[in-house]
């Protein structure tokens, strides 16, 4: 079966070859030969949750220098054994580094990594880089955008759509947008951690994108939820309806490990709930303000409300599941 | 390319013979060796709509002795060139053959065809098989299985999950359930027409688990169209969204086909809006009996019925697209 | 404060008295001067439900002539006490009577009560009329003023809005519709029984207004419940939010009973959730049938069925409370 | 008929005074007898909106000394000839007062009247009282709470349940909360503007109640548009629908005069359509912020987005009837 999973993947890595336009880069050349160049700037790295553990692990992997901070210092020592040095404020690693990446959960944090004590602010000066890397509203990024620039700093996006399995596999979908040369220097980072990325114009157009993918895999789980719960209420086999879709024109990496984590009553989080939430929340209100209705993510915003005060806030997504069931 | 796509058959048929269960039948032996043994019995089909129009050509293909009844019958002529025998009624085909596939549009159309005037009932006999491929509601499907069984004959369910596009290629799913033997006597029926087939214990159990697939798909297919259009109304490329979806765990011939139609304006019916529509009403309606809450599909209902008014009935499902651009 | 209400009863009488259009019947001076004159017509009566109790009660009340029957025959007991006479099938009460009403709980009791083995159907001759006094679907009534018409029997539908109290004040609102002889040969029936009546035309069109009319208040219901408990969820005095509300231009009888037996933790039934949801399922399956969305009673009848998986079904429809706290 | 509005006026506030609690302020004197004493404070007033205009006309009418200002100047105009006094900025108006109420459109507007340049907080002294009256979230309010308190101003939060008419009529419902001292001293105000008013607790608490009242109404708003549009949908007449709504227990101010509206084409503004979207876009906020699921709010926020894209944001709230009829 694994000789199988190579053979398909090489299979996918031909077809998008082929179909793809030139503006993706085809990141993901680690998955068939396994080696990058690594860029010699120095990296920081702000934030060691789910998504940017994975992340980080993966730049250590391909042989960035890489200095992290995280608000819990402990979760830095794993990675300090794995060749990481330890910056002891935001500050001080965009000071240590040219290139620094944040990865926090929303726009609160994101916006709080900057702008507060010792933030990131504080080290910025003309030339040095910053990536944000978390999914947040478009505001937020204007913003970022901004005080980075106006001091000299180079500022780029580059949410990821993916969760801590990909994450740690190096197969995120990365979606960039902002200053391109901060892009270009990036590369071997964005190869180190992903299959693909995407540049789409100027700052704010990745959050845009990323809550709409967001947006779209939230409301895709609710519904899935939903087909599984309801296949038990009228009596029917979860295994089998699970195997029906996976046989069908709907069959995805996604559906199947979702329904699998279900079934198995396996909630760790891959990509917490309480942030698909989050994303929803963030996609709703950006439909607000252009006027465009989504009545999906507006249901399944509130199914996941339900999860939560079901107190599955911190469970995988997939624990939308128990809000059908209680 | 091509190519590469008999790999990934390959790929994907081995992997599916390890990890799939016994009790589904691999029916997709055509998709590798293109032959199979056509049963002996006399094979009536009634119904040449989207889906129904496919499978007889693919019964025929395969050697099966077909007689064919349609509403309009001009729909038929096509079918007697390629070999199909002409029944004048519903009665008159069963009366011929031993074994009778339907597949119409609705419960009522499913119900009227069996019940009303010349119709199917008139023509059963005792050990004759009646297989009602419609996909409506576990009702109906009791109350098609009691008349026919009490006349002596022989009742399966099997509807389909698939499109236009995937009964012309013989790439149904098929989920059957009732009379097991009946099963058995199709297998060569169900090789001709399908990818793989599932068994599913007493009748009207294939009528819920179908209904279940299809509102997991209607839902999905509003949800896509909600993300494709909110990128459009916040200026994103509806293009790169497809690109970046498509590069991600979600990805699926499912979404690459609907989104690739949207794209190109195409909305040639493959699965009709209406049809869709109706699934999720009888799939909403089956949770109201067992008191299941379904508020994705709820809300999905809702948008295909502003499609509807705006419409959109016979074009396909795609074209939910629409209630979110006008 | 007694008297104030008296005052009160007048003002409104005198108000409606000016503004009301001629077709509506002023069905309630039995507020006002306590006497009608009762119709010398046999009056039958069939289904004691929460409804149909106090209309009898009030029927007889007035001075009418009536038959009862009840499926679970112990409630005849108390009218039988007030003088009412017992039918002991609805075929009998049928033939005992000029006017029968029937009112049960949904369209497959109200058909089933006609159609079924002593049935109305068995009792309708020449010149009976039938009075379907339940909230169904327009395709029942037509079906039922089918068969009673082809009978030669007379058909009126006169479904009401209210509650088990306004039932016993003889202060329902009843619309009907159908034949208009009828109507007017119930004229005192409808006095004794409501505080106004409607004639509307043909036969299904009280129906399609009554499901409107209850699809309102049973989205209304759900709302208050919603603004209640998002109250108590964000620290307010539940109280103190009726109190506003009740000041406000919202004040109603509905609005102010609805949250003070909410408060009191009172669900006794004065219109059963179940009841209340079936309303609600077909008001949309009838907006289903003309391709009008109903988003908010979609989301109604969603939160009710959460209601009715939490056991709420027999108490009253304020009951969906309990949805928005568990 | 205006006779009968006397009588019925007089006797509900008799009811109400019998049944009301006591920490209800019995605003509506002046309903009765005509007039009030008016405080010899200074009192500003900023924002001349739909509901502003109202207020300050009462002030004034009932002896108040009034300053007011506006953004677009010209709107002061007509108060200057009823004896208001003009201010240039906010900050100048408060610095000229003792009191200064402000009310207008959302948090933004808010949030900049008091921090902006010129804005409020320029004029604030120990004592001074500033009292905001626009319907925002509770956020806003603790924020501009702790500004004003910390440079020694008096801070309460006064938002009100109404519409133009109401306030034209000073027949308000006011909800106020945070210094008690400051709801006294403005007694004389209050009095004048509205009906009743109700004093809740620290500040934040009246923008909850608030929000939520307002949320009910949104919902109920698109429910009775729901109720009108599907009664057209399926044939019945529009205007009997209404009669027979009004004779039941959900008869209110309320849905006799929108529906009223609505059935002659007028969507004058009596309280925005934008105005109740944003209402109900930050009451669902407010439930995330508590995980308390909003269903029946979400969708009806969805509806009042299409209405808002067809152009009616401008329009009063019971435009939303459109979105159901396009």
């Amino acid at each position: 079966e694994k000789h199988c999973l190579v053979i398909l993947r090489i299979v996918c890595f031909l077809l998008e070859k082929d179909t793809r336009s030139t503006s993706i880069q085809a990141a993901d050349s680690t998955a068939i030969n396994g080696s990058i160049t690594p860029t010699d700037k120095r990296i920081g790295f702000l934030g060691l949750g789910l998504m940017g553990s994975g992340v980080v692990s993966n730049l250590l992997k391909m042989g960035h220098v890489v200095t992290v901070w995280n608000r819990t210092a402990e979760k830095c020592d794993l990675f300090i054994q794995e060749g990481a040095r330890l910056g002891r404020t935001p500050a001080e690693v965009v000071s240590m580094c040219d290139i620094t990446f944040s990865c926090v959960s929303d726009p609160k944090a994101a916006r709080d990594l900057v702008l507060g004590p010792s933030g990131v602010l504080q080290g910025i000066r003309p030339g040095k880089c910053y990536i944000e890397m978390s999914t947040v509203d478009p505001e937020t990024i204007t913003e970022l955008a901004q005080v980075i620039t106006s001091r000299g700093g180079r500022f780029l996006e580059a949410p990821v759509s993916g969760s801590q399995q990909l994450s740690n596999d190096g197969m995120l979908v990365i979606v960039a947008a902002g200053d391109r040369s901060v892009y270009e220097d990036c590369s071997s980072c964005f190869q180190a951690m992903g299959k693909t990325s995407f540049f789409i114009g100027e700052a704010g157009n990745a959050a845009r994108m990323m809550l709409i993918l967001n947006m779209v895999q939230g409301s895709f789980m609710a519904t899935i939820a939903e087909g599984l719960t309801l296949a038990q209420a009228t009596g029917q086999s979860q295994q089998t309806f699970l195997d029906i879709l996976c046989h069908g024109q709907m069959a995805s990496t996604f559906v199947d490990q979702k329904c699998q984590n279900i079934l198995q009553g396996n909630f760790k989080p891959d990509y917490y709930l309480k942030h698909i939430q989050k994303d929803l929340r963030l996609a709703i209100s950006m439909g607000d303000s252009v006027n465009h209705p989504t009545p999906m993510a507006a249901a399944a915003n509130e199914v996941y409300k339900r999860a939560k005060a079901l107190d599955q806030s911190d469970n995988d997504m997939s624990a939308v599941y128990r809000a059908y069931i209680h």
